[in-house]
């Protein structure tokens, strides 16, 4: 097979290659949305890690922006974003690094759903002499953290927060269940439910004599699919940047759309089993089999050729450390082609915050087709 | 709970635990066992990826070692490892960087098991005017690489080798497949299976007048259960170093055998539906799921108090990228003990590989307890 570019074949394999022409129709894409819903675009950073891809995110260069974890929080900060929101719940032993960033400049605020939690940002509030914003997050969806709009505790956490010296900056929620349901219809009615239960929180609040200017809401699938966030103030999606299997699989995107790719080189083959053996295994891929339990199960990744162009229905039906199995998906009729030996393709990962994760740096395929590959480095830790 | 070190409580959470002393006795153990059968033992550092646990696993210091990457075999071979395996199959891409370590003078050897890479190696040979050695790579038991030992490609590629100015070193299998198998006697049988296949492939090359010194076999299951090894030169074993809940779910280990965990901190809660929120998720655990193929299935991982001990039948349930869901494993009668936000717990790992992966070092409780805390680092990539 051709190579796409004679720079590509010298590239070490495995390798996670990112193609940035795409990439900005997915940025552009979520961004026009959100301008036509009227609402602010908090992008997350935690699926690209990167100051490069968060400058093209963030239209002002400096936020606002969702990190996952601190870590990020100082890179970006570094990096001179200032207006970040931690989206992990609150632990205590946290705040000191939450007042570190504050201090330096970055507007961080934190989220929590508990009395302890709140009391915590109270006392590291009067502690640190200033007040550390909050959101109090709410569960929309039975997905995972956060208070039922209706929880008595919601007004009572405000209170702490407010009457002990932090800032009750708002209401978030997250409906990390719309990954499970597919189609546009089914996300919207996902995004209705993260309005309604964060709009009626904020009322909740606000009639009890609280403040609650922020209500955030937010998953890459609701973002999308959103039609009306009245009462609304900004909108969150992280996976949309590169998007991948599981977002193409419910409908959020096309396998197209995938910015995001792990070069690999074929290093054997098993013919008598179908197999063709390649050296992205999940060290290269991740564990992540999240197209397990769509319609369309895409092993540990969807098989392109070198220029991107996808092979039907190939897949890596089994991975090792540094092996992956490429065969047929079962039941296809599709054939094998030939690739021998040294020959590279392309893998399309089910989960791109998690594949993306496995590696240090992208190599951009630029948007600016002249232009040369890049490396832009990406970071991990916490 | 008490801190088990009060150093431990201001370690930021996530991050990796290793207990040194246990993975000492592991180390031990399995040295034991290769001396009691005579051959040499080459530790595959894959797991750990770190210098300093390399010199406690390779006995001289210097090797025999086996590697899952040239990067591996490019940082060992800095820190003075003289002999090396990369026991993942060549790409003829790769040829350079084994020439330029041979060169800086390690003994760095390669696998294939098609005359296609062996031409590649023999070429490569002839242009560094240097001998590469290469091990044949012979399938034992279905899993994934390699020929069959009767295979009449077997010949034709040691030909291919010696005749093209490559060095045929030998053979060498791994039966992968005895990781789905429990308990010292299943494992007993794959290791007579790497046995039979590598030396009866072994006496195919000498009767066709070909050199094979070097046989080679191994798994972490059949290092451990293996009774007689004659014929055999080394044996290889990856994962022991730290042992894991896939290796104590087969019976190769029990759970306090395991020397790695992940230390987090409770987040939150969702009361009604038994959950303790976490701060590992699958970025710290890795989305590895070894044990749901088991008769145990641990979730993303077993939980153990600050001290290490196994809380019973606690495991996490659910694991988002920096939300780990902690409950009581289905159809416990366990209780939720009680653990509020600012817990500190560990986490034993389903995959040690897989979760070491996901970090960049070792908190390390030091053997002699009376010494610091230490940081050891580990590195990835390709």
């Amino acid at each position: 097979m051709a190579n796409l570019d004679p720079r590509f074949a010298d590239l070490p394999t495995p390798c996670l290659v990112l193609d940035e022409a795409t990439m900005m129709r997915n940025i552009d894409r979520l961004a026009a949305h959100a301008a036509w819903l009227g609402v602010s675009l908090r992008p997350h950073l935690k699926t690209a890690k990167s100051a490069l891809i968060a400058s093209r995110l963030l239209t002002g260069g400096d936020g606002p922006a969702t990190v996952s974890t601190l870590a990020e929080a100082e890179v970006f900060a570094a990096a001179g974003v200032r207006d970040i929101l931690y989206a992990v719940g609150i632990a205590p032993q946290k705040l000191d690094r939450v007042v570190a960033l504050r201090h330096a400049g970055c507007d961080l605020s934190v989220i929590l759903d508990s009395p302890a939690q709140a009391e915590a940002v109270a006392v590291a509030s009067r502690t640190a002499g200033q007040a550390i914003p909050a959101l109090i997050e709410i569960d929309s969806d039975g997905h995972r953290s956060g208070l039922r709009p209706d929880d008595p505790a919601l007004v009572a956490i405000g209170r702490i927060l407010k009457d002990g010296g932090a800032e009750l900056r708002g209401v978030m929620t997250h409906a990390g269940e719309s990954y499970n349901v597919s189609g546009e219809e089914a996300h919207a009615r996902f995004a209705e439910m993260e309005r309604a239960a964060a709009v009626g929180a904020a009322e909740t609040l606000r009639a009890a004599g609280l403040p609650c200017p922020v209500v955030s809401v937010g998953s890459t699938p609701t973002a999308h699919a959103a039609r009306d966030l009245t009462g609304v103030t900004e909108v969150r999606a992280g996976v949309y940047v590169f998007f991948d299997l599981v977002m193409a699989g419910i409908g959020v995107c096309r396998p197209e759309d995938i910015a995001l790719s792990v070069l690999t080189t074929v290093i054997g083959h098993q013919k008598a089993r179908g197999w063709v053996i390649v050296d992205a295994g999940w060290m290269a891929m991740s564990r992540d089999r999240g197209t397990a339990s769509q319609a369309l199960d895409q092993g540990y990744g969807l098989v392109c050729d070198e220029q991107g162009r996808i092979l039907p229905d190939l897949v890596i039906t089994q991975a090792n450390q540094e092996h992956g199995v490429i065969a047929v998906r079962p039941g296809s009729s599709a054939t094998m082609p030939d690739l021998p030996v040294g020959t590279r393709l392309r893998i399309l990962p089910n989960h791109a915050c998690a594949t993306a994760a496995q590696h240090s740096s992208y190599h951009v395929l630029p948007a600016d087709q002249g232009s040369s590959l890049a490396e832009w480095p990406r970071f991990g830790g916490w």
